[in-house]
C-alpha cells in the first residue's frame, strides 16, 4: 500500500518502475547484447534465434519467489531464464555482471521518465505561452517585498513563467541525454569478458551511448545530475504555485485556482476558496528537492562500487519522477483553468493612492533640479502619508510648494502608466527573448 | 574577510570561536587535567603549581606559525606550552591524545553558545508575552490557506508563538546538557594512560559529565541534536517572521516591522516600506537549516574516528550560533517595536462581508433541521455571492425563503463574535498551557 | 504499486499508514468527542449509543468515490458516515474542523509509529548488549584515520554502539511524548464551538494531552522535532553499519554479515561475499535523514495554517517510518548473526609489527627524560620503518643507542597490553555508565 | 573573525567576495549604463567624462558609516558617490533599481568565480591525466562492495576521476554561462526608465547576456543551478578523496598522500601517518553540498521579489565558491604528489589466494558444458574455502574430478591476467572518449 502513489498518482511514470516492466527492460537489454555479440560473430545467429523466440523470465512472481532465496534480483531473473533457454542459456548474460544489465535499466529508466516529462514541460509552456498573450494588457500592480511597487501586466508575470520553464526543458534535455548511456564493461569495467565494440553496438541498439572509462557501475554523478534537475524544476513549480497562492489571498483576490462543481473547499467553513492545489505542488517540491541529497550521497563509492547506491534509487527513482510528473500536470491544469479578475487587479492599483508612482515622481524632481537624497526625503513623506490617510499623492504634491518646478503636463504623465503598453509589447517581442 | 559575519553580528558568540578563546580553552582543560592528577596523587602538586604560573601559549600568532610545519593545531599549541614549562612539560597533555583536548574544547564552545541563545530565547519570550497581553483583545480575521477564516486576536497570535518559543527552549536546554561532555579516555577510549577517575574529575572541574563508552572522540550524535536543535529553532523563527512579512503586505497592512529614522526602503521608490528586517530572517533561516545536514553526516566515522566531520564542524559551529543568535536578537527588537494597526485589522475583519461567519450560520441551520450538505450548499452559494458581489451575507439570507426557521435573535449571534472575548480569556488562563 | 515498500518492508507499520486505518482512526476520534460531549452534558446519551452503534464509513472504495467529486478526503468521510447516522448526524464532528480530526489521527499515527520504533530499539540494544558482553576480550587493533592506532576489544565497539542507540531510545521516548497531542479547538483554534473541557475530555480518551493555544493546526515543529529524531537514529544505524562493512573488507576480514544459505554474493563472481545488507542500510539512511528537510520546512505555515505540509506528510510519514522500522530490523539481525573472525583480528594487530604502541614508547621515553619534541621525532621514524619494511619495532628500538635508559622489563610492557583487560572490566562496569 | 575561511583559504576567490571588490563592482556597473546612455544619447558625453573621472564612493569605510543610518547598503554607496559627482550625480544610476546593480554584481562575482573553478579543474584533469598515464600498467585489485572482485591497474581508476572531471568542467562551464546575465530593466522588469537598448548595451560592456522577461531580480534558479553544480564538483572531489583514504588504510597500505617535512600524525601516536586532507575534502564537501539546499529555497521569491534570497546569498557565495577552490586546489596536490606503492598493490592481489579469478573459471566451466547454477555453486564453494583456508584455489581446482574436462592451457589462461594490458590500452585510447 502506498498513499503517496495513488494519491498523487500519474500511472505512466508510475509503471515504467513497476517490475512487470523492469523485468522486460532487463530482458530486452540482454538481448540486445545477445544480438551485438551476434553481429560481432560471437555467438551463432541460430542460438540468437531460439532465444529470442524462448526468452521469459516468466512472471515477477516467479522472479520474486527464487529471489527469496539468492536475495540477488538480478540471480533470480537469470535463474528464471535459464529454465526456459536450457543450454543456450550459456550464450545469455555472457561475460556480464548483474550491474551492467540493471544500471542500463536504470538508465532506460530514468530516459523514459526525462521524455514523459519534457512532453509536460512543453504542455505547461504551451499553456502559459497562450494565457500570457491572453493577460498582455492585464495591468496588475507588481510587488517588492510583498508591497506595491508599480504597474505590471499580468501577462508579463506568466511571460516570465514561460521563459523559466524553457530553460528547465533545456535542462531537462540536457540532463536526460546524461543519463542515456549504458554500460557492459564487466566486473570493474575492464572489458575482460565484452569487447568495448560489443557494449558500444548493444548501447546503440538500445538507443544509448556507452559508458566507456568507469568502473563496475554507470558513473552516479550523471544520475544525480538527472535529480537535482528534477529538484531545480519542482522548485520552479513551486515559484508559480507560491504566486498562485498569494494572488488568491482574500485581500488580493486577483485569480482564482479552478474549482470544479462539488469541491468543498472547507468542512467546517462554506464559505472557503482554498488555494489547495497550489498549497499542494508547494508541499510536494519540498520532497523533490530533498531527493537530490541522497542522490549526491550516492556518488562516492566505493573503490570500484558499493551497493548503497541502490536502496536509495529504488526510493528516489519512482517518488522524484512521478511527484513532479504529477506537479507539472497539476500545475498546467490550474494555469490553463485559472479564473483571473481583472478588476480586482485594477482595483488594488489604486489602494496606495499613487504612492506606487514615487519613483518617476522623485526623478522628475531631481531632473527639475532638486538633489536626489532632498528629493528622496519629500517623495518618501508624501508617499507614506497617502498611503497610511488615503489622500492621493498628487493631491497632497500640490500642497508642496518645492514641487511647484513640475510642469503640470510631467505631473500628469508621471500619474500614469500610458507607456507601459508599449513596453510590454517590446517585451513579448521575440527579439526581447534572452 | 568574512562577509556574513560582520552582516549578522553576534559579538559574544563570535568571540566563543575566536582562535584567542579556542586556545584558551585548551589550555583550561590541559590544567584541568593536571589538578585531577594532582588530586589523584599522579603528579606533584609543586609541578602543578610551576605550571599553573608558567603555562601560556604565548599568541595566537606564534601557534599558527608552528602549526604551518606540523599541520597539526593541537601539536602546535602544545610545542608552543613547552618552551614555557620547559621540564615539567612531562606532565602536561600527559597520555591525553589530541582529541581529547579539541573535543572537549568543542563541548565548551557549544554550551557557551547553548547558554546565550537561551538567554536570547528567554528575552524574546518576555517580549511575546508582553505584546500578547497588550493585544489579548485586538480582533483580526483569522486566515487559513491566505483565505479568511474566523476572528481572532492579535494576542492570541503571539501567544500561540510564544508557546512555540518556550518549547524550543526546553529543547535547546535539553540538547546543551548532551553536549555538556568531556573526554579524556586516550587515543581509542580505552583509558590506557588516564584513568577513568582522573577524567571524571577533570571534566567535572570544567562543569561536564565524561563521555564514558566512546571511541577516540565524543559521539557526534551528541552534536548533530544540537545542530538540529538550532535547525528547528531558526525555522521557528521564520514562521514568527513570515508572519510579520504576511500581515505587513500593502493590501494587508496590519503590523509594521520597526523603520528607524533615515532608513531607505528602496534606491528606485522612496514610497516603500518593506519588512526586510523579516524577510532576511527568513533567509538565514535556510542556512542554519541547512547546517544540520553535514552535522548528522559526521556522526558515520570510520572505527574509532576519522576526522572528516573537523573541518565541517569549524564551518557550522559558529556559523549556526552566530546566525541563530542574530535572528533571535533581531526577530526580539522587531516584535518588541512591532506597530500594530488595530484600525486596519478591524477593517479587514469586515473584507468578505460576513462570509467568515459561515460556520455558526451552518452549524445553525443545521441545528434547526436542515441536513448538512444541503444546509453546506446553501451557505457555500450564499457566502460565495457575498465575496463577490460585496453584498453582506446577512441581507442574502433573509432573501432565502429556507432559511426562515432561523430566529432572529440566532442570526444575530451568528454575525457578531461576541462571545471570543471570554474564549480567548480562557485561553490565555494559565490553566490553558498545555 | 510500490517498489520501495515491498523491498524493505514492515507490515506493521505498513498498515498504520493504510487508508483502512485511517478512516478507523478519524471514526474513533469522532466518536471520542462525541462521548466527550455526552460527559460534558452537551449531546443526549441515547444519541451516543445509536452513533456507536451504526457510525460507520462503509468501505475505502466508498470514501474514495465521494472524494473524487469533493476533492476533499475528510468531507467524503463525513459523508460517508452522514448516509449510515440519518438525524444522528448533527452530533457528528459536531463544532469540529476537519484539521481537528485529520491532525490528531496523524498524531495516532506518529505516537504508534514511535512506540513501535522503540520496540525496535529495544530489541537491538538487547542483542548488542548480549554481543558485546560475548566479545568483551576479543582483541582488536582500534583505528582512527583508517590507520591502526591501539588494541581495543571488539565488545568494546559493541557497547558503544549499545549506548548509543540507548540514547536514541531516550530521544525516540521524548519525541514520541511531544506528538502525542489532539486538538479541537475548532477551525482558527479559538474554540467557538467545542469547549476546551470537551477538548481536553476527548484527547484523554484518545491517550493523548491537548495541544491548546494553537491555530488550525497542531504545531508543525512538533512533528519536525520527530522526524528529526528518526532521521538522527537512521544515522546511528548507518553509523554501525559502516563499521561492519569496513571489517568485512577483503584486507581487513574481521567480520562477517550473516549469509543465508543460497544466497548469491554475484552473478559474475562466484567467490564473493557482500556486505549488501549494510550496504542498503547506508543508502537507506540518506532518505530517512533527508525527509526531515521537508518536515522542518513545513514549520512556517502561513497566518493559521497553509496545506502545504499535508501533501509532504503524506510521502514522509510512512516512508520514514516505515525505512527505519526496516534498518532497525535488519541491523538486529545482521549483529545478531554476525560472524566475527577473533583470528583475523588478532593477526591484524600485528600488521604493523608493533608501530602501534608508539604512545606507550613516546611516554616511556618522556619519562626517562627525553625532550617530548625529540622523542616524538625518534619514535615516528622508527614507527615508519617498522611498517614500511616489516621489521619489529622492538628490535628497531635496540638498535639506537638513546634509548638505552629503557629499562627492559618496561619495554616488554610497552609491547604488550596485558592492562587493557582490566580497562575495559572498568568501562564494562555499570558504574562506568555514563 | 572567521576562522574556517582562514582555515581553508583561497585568497583569489576571498577577494572576489570583499567589500570593497564588491563596491568596485558597482562603480564599474553604474559606468557601464552611463557609458551605454551615452551611446544611445541619453546623456552628454561631456557629463560622462566628468563622472569617469571624479565618481568614487571613498572607502569601504565611508559606506558603511552611510549605511547604519540607511539600514540600505547600495543607497549608502549612492550617497557615498553623490558627493563626489555632486551635480552629476542626476546621470549616475539613472532610471535605475538597486536590484539592477547587486544582482548584476553577484552575476559578475559568480562570473569570475566561475572561471576561476574552472582554471583549477582544468589543473586537476592535468595532474590525473599524468598520473593516469604513469600507472597505466600499475596492476592491483578492483574492489566492489570492498571485496577483491578482479584485477584492474591503477591507472584506470585515475582515468575514471580524469573524465568524471572533465564532465565536471563542461558542466561548470555550462553554469557559468547561465549566471553571466545583467539586468537594468527597473524596478518591476518592465523598462519604465531605462530602454531594453540601453540595458543590452550596458550589459554587453560587462561581458554579460541581458536577463530579459523577468521581475525585479534576475530568476533565482539560474543562480541555483551554479550551486547545484558546485554541490556536484565538490561531492566529485569527496569521491576521489573517498578512495585515496580506502587505499592508504593500514591494512591496505597502496597509496599515501603527501606527508610534508615535520608534520606530525597525531599528538599521542607518533607512528601514524594519518589521510587527514582527503578526510577533510569529505568533511568539506558536506558543506558545499548543503549550500545548494538554500540556493534552491531561494527561487521562489513574492511575487516581482522577495529579499530572503540576500542574507541566504551572502553566506553561500563566497562559502561554496572559497571552499571548492580549496578543495580543489588540495586534491590536485595531493593527486600530484600521491605516493604510490606498486609492491602492496601486487599483494593485496594475492591475497584471496587466486579466488578473484571465479569468474573466468566460472565462464570455462560452463562453456565446458557444466550447467551455470552448478558450476556456480562449485566455484563459490572452492573460492570461499581459498580465502578462508588460504590454499590457492587452483590446487582446490585439481581436487574436484567435474573439473577434469577443464584443459591445463586454459587452466593456465584463467589464473593470470595478461590480456588486461591490451584491455587497458584500449580503455586509454582516445577513442574510448565516451
Amino acid at each position: 500500500m502506498n498513499l503517496q502513489v495513488s494519491r498523487y498518482p500519474y500511472p505512466a511514470l508510475e509503471s515504467i518502475w513497476g517490475e512487470e516492466n523492469q523485468l522486460q527492460l532487463w530482458l530486452r537489454i540482454e538481448l540486445a547484447v545477445c544480438l551485438a555479440r551476434v553481429e560481432n560473430g560471437e555467438i551463432p545467429d541460430e542460438a540468437y534465434q531460439r532465444i529470442l523466440k524462448r526468452a521469459s523470465f516468466g512472471s515477477v512472481g516467479e522472479v520474486r519467489g527464487i529471489e527469496e532465496k539468492t536475495q540477488h534480483d538480478l540471480v533470480a531473473f537469470l535463474q528464471a531464464v535459464e529454465t526456459r533457454l536450457c543450454e543456450d542459456f550459456r550464450f545469455f548474460h555472457l561475460g556480464l555482471t548483474s550491474q551492467d544489465i540493471k544500471d542500463t535499466g536504470f538508465s532506460l529508466q530514468l530516459k523514459k521518465c526525462g521524455e514523459i516529462l519534457q512532453g509536460n514541460l512543453l504542455g505547461l509552456i504551451r499553456v502559459l505561452r497562450r494565457r500570457a498573450r491572453q493577460h498582455k494588457y492585464t495591468w496588475m500592480i507588481g510587488r517588492t517585498h510583498g508591497i506595491h511597487a508599480e504597474p505590471i501586466s499580468f501577462g508579463l508575470v506568466l511571460l516570465r513563467y514561460q521563459k523559466a520553464f524553457q530553460r528547465h526543458l533545456r535542462r531537462l534535455r540536457e540532463a536526460t541525454a546524461e543519463v542515456s548511456v549504458g554500460k557492459f564493461s564487466g566486473p570493474v569495467g575492464t572489458y575482460n569478458l565484452v569487447s568495448p565494440q560489443t557494449a558500444t553496438r548493444a548501447c546503440a541498439l538500445l538507443g544509448l551511448k556507452p559508458a566507456h572509462r568507469c568502473s563496475q557501475i554507470i558513473p552516479r554523478d550523471l544520475y544525480a545530475r538527472f535529480f537535482q534537475t528534477l529538484a531545480l524544476i519542482a522548485t520552479g513549480v513551486e515559484e508559480v504555485a507560491l504566486e498562485v497562492r498569494h494572488l488568491q489571498r482574500s485581500e488580493v483576490g486577483e485569480v482564482f485556482e479552478p474549482f470544479t462543481e462539488g469541491q468543498v473547499g472547507s468542512s467546517a467553513m462554506p464559505h472557503k476558496r482554498n488555494p489547495v492545489f497550489t498549497e499542494r505542488l508547494c508541499g510536494l517540491a519540498r520532497i523533490v528537492r530533498a531527493d537530490a541529497g541522497p542522490a549526491l550521497e550516492n556518488i562516492p563509492s566505493w573503490h570500484e562500487r558499493d551497493i548503497s547506491h541502490s536502496s536509495t534509487e529504488r526510493v528516489i527513482g519512482p517518488q522524484s519522477t512521478v511527484l513532479l510528473g504529477y506537479m507539472l500536470q497539476t500545475l498546467t491544469w490550474v494555469m490553463d483553468g485559472l479564473e483571473v479578475n481583472p478588476r480586482r487587479m485594477a482595483e488594488n492599483i489604486e489602494l496606495t493612492c499613487g504612492a506606487i508612482f514615487s519613483q518617476p515622481l522623485l526623478l522628475a524632481l531631481v531632473g527639475h533640479g532638486m538633489p536626489r537624497s532632498e528629493a528622496s526625503r519629500l517623495v518618501q513623506r508624501l508617499a507614506f502619508q497617502a498611503i497610511q490617510q488615503k489622500i492621493p499623492l498628487r493631491q497632497l504634491l500640490e500642497r508642496e510648494p518645492q514641487t511647484a518646478a513640475l510642469p503640470p503636463a510631467e505631473v500628469e504623465r508621471i500619474f500614469c502608466f500610458d507607456n507601459l503598453r508599449e513596453r510590454v509589447d517590446s517585451i513579448f517581442a521575440p527579439s526581447g527573448e534572452l
